[in-house]
């Protein structure tokens, strides 16, 4: 059904420079393809193809969820604990899967695996599934952009994106569409339980809003762009977030890395005293995802040690933070919105930072040295 | 009881540069510490300080392990993990503390929390361990290396390690007595089931091994120097390792940034493909702890990538791993040793890495920038 509704979103570049940037605006289109016809359901669960009364009986005994991916797709996933764990009462644990292939796990009862990859045929993911099937498990969900793909076949329920083809191997609108189906699947969740109605029903109307407010997003543009120029000569650099804005600021050094060549690496805020404090200086520039102004609060006495030894900091704030743009910090404001929705309207200003970098640099940057699109061997 | 022995480690430097050499140099008696008068014990459990009839009620009743930590003791933690869940029937989850007590975690039954932490006077896991104790939890166990310290009084149970002061900032002996402290726990655990008898005491005797194989492992010091030199005008190194050697990986990485002010990260080597390879040239060096030939084997497509892109190869291996020096590949051989050991030895050659390229690019090695040894503050 939502095939055709992608079918827009071709291969041509039209008047984009890299398939990268196109991507990244068709992220308001391809959310509204993953949001299309599911936002209006009672039971959010309807959206999830496979047997019905299975998937009923299956929502009866899930007792625990267990997230499986590679790469952004496993950021995908770290969010995801983050809603699931505060907003159902199911633990949630995810893993890489090159990792959850070669060890033990403990039996547990009742856990809805959860394999999550754009292409649907990322080799480790598809042998993690293959072990948790010859063990015990309640059932498996796949979240998948590619419907014949492998890891839909061989799941018995998938939660399609509808992110249309993806081109630059660098991903972008796949992983936005994946945090979109990975909220439903947590609203769909929380309506096991009718204590949790009124508060689904909340998330189902902000996500509504979720195509305009990318929209808004993208019109930063300019401003990133601007912002970028300051890291074309530099090695390193940190991004900082906290809660679920911890995967969020992984993504962003992810998406650096491969197509900047930049050195980036995430960490939860509050670990930076612990180690990583150490690299500060004029030539180590610091990210930080700040939406709340909870965050900020406790960022404040980090600023102040990393301004003290030159470096520099580049924050992602609300506009109705708190915090004055002075000398070593430069902000980008981003208008305020529901909580829920903070950690996918965030990571476009960080797709569009890489992104600029990357064009200035003069990378190859919906080819980056070293990476394929698929990592479909092992 | 331990404390007379420990009082031979004290805060002189004698013939050492650094107290960071001094205290590596310490890692046999530190562990010879730990251990004493506990691998000989009927139950392993007895080594656990704290009331001893609840701690056989809890032992009945632990249905999975929490553990809770910042830094350094973070990936002990999560090393112990591998442990836990591939040895005993516990499921394991393992959390940074700055995190964890800002977040809503489902109830779960049956929690044993495990803290970790060398002072003891950590402010985030002090956090976490009050918002644990506010909510439903089993039992409360730390594994500290301070007798006197806030976790151990706010703690039910203590697992002391027996370090010895450590002085420098960077953790070492306390770091190897942690996951020496956690293979007792996971031992203990183990033989809640009679069926793991023999396995734990194999395990236990195995123990007993560990000093002399560390001292072994000390002895590579000048080959490691040597090594090091490579690494004097690098900006970045990745650091690799699968299973329970990826924390001992993240540990080595740690230990680099902290001391020698290069950016090191670690990723467990099957995600190297997922991003990380894009950033790999000829100044980007790769620490591999690779002890078995799985790895190995696993590793050798990702060698040629790197070769290729003109990247080093830095290899910790087992003296009878099938694979020879060559252009680019630099490998130091640790004598084969049980699989239970491996973690704690591979930290060594890690730790005189990052040592050693730290005193050629003459950074305060004891007092790196911007650290403090024990973060009491948020």
């Amino acid at each position: 059904v939502k095939e055709s509704s992608a079918s827009s979103m071709d291969a041509d570049l039209g008047e984009y420079r890299h398939f990268m940037l196109k991507e990244i605006y068709e992220q308001p289109a391809a959310i509204q393809n993953t949001l299309s016809g599911r936002v209006d359901l009672e039971n959010v669960r309807d959206c999830i193809s496979g047997n019905p009364q299975k998937l009923a009986q299956v929502f009866d005994e899930i007792k625990e969820v267990q997230i499986i991916a590679c790469g952004t797709s496993f950021h995908s996933g770290l969010t995801a604990k983050y809603w699931i764990e505060s907003l159902t009462d199911l633990p949630c644990q995810v893993e890489v899967a090159s990792e959850y292939r070669y060890r033990r796990q403990p039996k547990r009862d009742g856990v809805l695996v959860v394999t999550i990859s754009q292409s649907g045929e990322t080799a480790d993911t598809l042998a993690a599934l293959e072990k948790v099937k010859s063990e015990s498990y309640l059932a498996t969900l796949t979240i998948c952009n590619v419907p014949e793909s492998s890891l839909t076949r061989e799941s018995d329920f998938a939660l399609m994106t509808v992110a249309g083809p993806e081109i630059g191997v660098a991903s972008t609108k796949a992983f936005t569409t994946q945090l979109v189906a990975l909220q439903l699947l947590t609203i769909a969740l929380m309506q096991r339980d009718s204590a949790n109605a009124e508060k689904a029903t909340v998330m189902l109307n902000n996500l509504k809003r979720l195509p305009a407010l990318i929209e808004q997003s993208l019109q930063k543009d300019a401003s990133i762009k601007a912002m970028s120029e300051a890291f074309i000569d530099k090695h390193h650099s940190l991004f900082l977030g906290r809660g679920e804005l911890y995967p969020i600021a992984m993504e962003g050094a992810l998406k650096l890395k491969e197509i900047s060549y930049i050195h980036a690496e995430a960490y939860p805020a509050g670990e930076l005293k612990h180690g990583p404090l150490a690299l500060v200086d004029a030539d180590m520039p610091i990210v930080a995802v700040a939406p709340n102004t909870r965050l900020l609060e406790k960022l404040k006495s980090n600023l102040e040690e990393v301004r003290s030894r030159g470096g520099v900091l580049y924050l992602f704030a609300d506009e109705n933070a708190d915090i004055a743009e002075q000398e070593n910090i430069h902000i980008i404001r981003v208008p305020e919105m529901p909580e829920s929705l903070v950690p996918i309207v965030y990571t476009i200003p960080l797709q569009l930072l890489s992104y600029h970098v990357a064009v200035f640099k003069g990378t190859d940057v919906d080819k980056p040295r070293n990476l394929a699109k698929s990592v479909t061997v092992e």
